[in-house]
């Protein structure tokens, strides 16, 4: 049996969704254009829900790291507001489409429109609530946001601001919902309620994930976990491998698209393994080593079998020596989550061969795996990555969350 | 505990599928083209497998018209070889896609990859398992066969025949797997083979695909039932209004696409249903009404709750009086399946509306529903209509069985 409030979001949502979705792009600026002026205009009620916020989290002793993702300041609120204008600029992709004449005379119009309400559930991250709203939003879907309970003071006041905001400007009410119920009951019926849901992104770690994935029955766009991997090959550049590697693993660790896995190929260990390995000690990453990199590095520590499998998120390196590259492609085909992956080299048949037989979001020649983004692949924002293969793959922009319908008109014509 | 002979079935599933999954189309069209004469030359062997099938099923006493849909002849099997060399034909989407240039001179290739291993999940159907297998075949996918169980004996000869042509072909072995074990412990666990099935796609019943839908954790395409309406509205043209409503409910009524409740404007109701009516009759279809259809059709049955919700799939029509288009648009909202909704309309402006505000995969103006089939809208070959807002909707061809992968080649960059 569902909560009956859970199932009154549900209608709300549904009834909106029934509007929104033929929203004109126009509305839908001035929606979002009257939320950012809205979050300027109520930083100080934002920033004082939000302190109570980081207040318990620092009692309850939270990782720093997590603390940080929580705070909201001035400079974060005025940039969430300017991202809203920023999603005011993207192209709307509702009513997009093409559009083609049978024998019959039959014109059959295949119009991209909302998927109609979308549930995002995630963690303890502000900023994602207004996103996840806007992205929303603009593509016509309504959205029932459940963040992390840490951030549930913070969330209330954005999603209550936003929320006003979006019907002041003449949206229907209950196009922006948040589930302010911390019972994890709630959760596990949201992702049950396909009478309401078309669809659930869950967006953070592995865990939640896992769990959307194993206990939803309403479709579930599956984002994020990346157990990347760079392949250095026996012709790669090192004056392109040792800033590739570097970049992939430093430049922000706890992301999806970082190395989590070096991959050396046996004919160049021995030459290569000491370059990186002084750049990555002078950048404070800590590697865990196969036995044949301990032999050459003695400063790696011993790699266990978990290394290879989970995402560090951290200033940690494994790295493992392989038998060429079929050694390498054994290795990501065991281990790989299918979210990015990059070969170093300047062979151009093994470059092609790791295109191909790599099964990845994102598989790249000689470049850092910290491209899989919306924004560095030109799409303009992001609503996650998605490592599933049915309906998007890679980063997902405003296109990813809208579906297709076919428009058929006719003059009398029956099928014969 | 999954079975391990299940398990096995996966592990050879997803060897096989990579390598199949860059199999060049002319290796793929030669298996095709093997497998098609190979159902010619086995011919004996199947029909003699068929009417075991056919026998028992008689002796269970299953209903007429799922023998008839069971029972191969020599003219089904040389349609099915034919249908093989239809698939050959078709264009093959693995390798299509666009590419662009990022200002950093990354080069992003999107382009079309097979999903890998996909599961399909059907009724006592024989056709489908060589229609399935050739769809999934064409496009790079190995597939895992799991038809019902009154065509188990057929089925095995037509997935032996078939896979071991795929292999003589050249083609790696275990692309075509039938799962032989008809305990229902098997799908449930088939449902839930993560590691192995990249999508399952369930074709048959609505009790089949809701099961298939609450229980797989395998990302599912839903496919098939079809609750399909059309509104006659005030301004309909009659001369287009009769033939299409008869063509929609008579031409083919045990399909999703054929028609199973007809709404009239109340203005044109005591004009219309009569000449209507006479036409139903004709054609042996039962009326099943509400209370102002039975008032002006003495011999309509009156409706309940159920017929507006059920698919019929037989020559039953259920009718019903509604105030105007708002009064459809309110019925169909309520008991759509989203398949497929046809208004029969003059008007301009109430034709766009109900075009715009139907949420529908298909929705037409002056045509019959039973357009909507991958052959009828110009796709070529259908392994189902996806009645599903992820992925796919609609007919479903060779694209839906793809899904995209970013190729991106680089020369050195990193992120900054």
């Amino acid at each position: 049996m569902f909560h009956p409030e859970l199932i009154e979001i549900g209608q709300r949502a549904k009834q909106a969704a029934r509007q929104l979705a033929f929203a004109s792009t126009e509305s839908k600026n001035d929606a979002l254009t009257l939320m950012s002026e809205a979050l300027l205009k109520n930083e100080g009620e934002i920033l004082k829900a939000n302190s109570l916020d980081v207040q318990a989290a620092e009692e309850k002793g939270l990782k720093k790291s997590l603390v940080n993702r929580l705070r909201l300041t001035s400079a974060s609120i005025a940039q969430i507001s300017q991202s809203l204008k920023e999603v005011v600029a993207l192209r709307d992709p509702v009513g997009e489409g093409e559009v083609w004449t049978r024998p019959n005379g039959l014109r059959i119009q295949q119009t991209r429109v909302p998927l109609g309400v979308v549930a995002m559930i995630y963690e303890a991250r502000p900023n994602v609530t207004v996103d996840a709203a806007a992205l929303c939003l603009k593509s016509g879907n309504v959205v029932i946001l459940r963040g992390g309970s840490e951030a549930l003071e913070s969330n209330k006041v954005l999603a209550r601001v936003i929320a006003e905001a979006a019907e002041e400007s003449g949206l229907p009410s209950g196009c922006i919902q948040l589930i302010t119920e911390t019972n994890r009951e709630w959760v596990q019926q949201l992702m049950r309620l396909n009478d309401y849901v078309d669809v659930i992104i869950p967006r953070g770690g592995a865990g939640l994930i896992q769990t959307v994935v194993q206990n939803a029955t309403v479709p579930v766009i599956e984002t994020g976990t990346g157990m990347c991997h760079a392949f250095v090959d026996r012709d790669a550049d090192y004056k392109k491998a040792i800033p590739i590697v570097i970049n992939a693993k430093t430049q922000n660790p706890g992301v999806c698209n970082a190395l989590e896995t070096m991959l050396i190929d046996d004919a160049v260990a021995e030459n290569f393994l000491p370059l990186i390995g002084e750049e990555l000690r002078k950048n404070q990453v800590e590697i865990k080593g196969c036995s044949r990199t301990c032999e050459i590095l003695p400063y790696a520590v011993p790699a266990i079998e978990e290394d290879w499998v989970a995402e560090h998120l951290d200033l940690i390196l494994s790295v493992k020596v392989v038998s060429g590259l079929d050694g390498a492609l054994d290795h990501i085909y065991k281990y790989s989550t299918k979210h990015s992956e990059t070969i170093i080299t300047e062979n151009y048949t093994r470059a092609q061969r790791f295109l191909r037989e790599i099964d990845a979001a994102a598989v790249y020649v000689n470049a850092s795996t910290r491209f899989t983004d919306g924004g560095r692949f030109g799409f303009g924002a992001e609503i996650g990555i998605s490592t599933q293969k049915l309906h998007a793959r890679g980063p997902m922009g405003l296109r990813e969350l809208t579906t297709i319908k076919y428009i058929v008109y006719g003059d009398g014509q029956i099928v014969k």
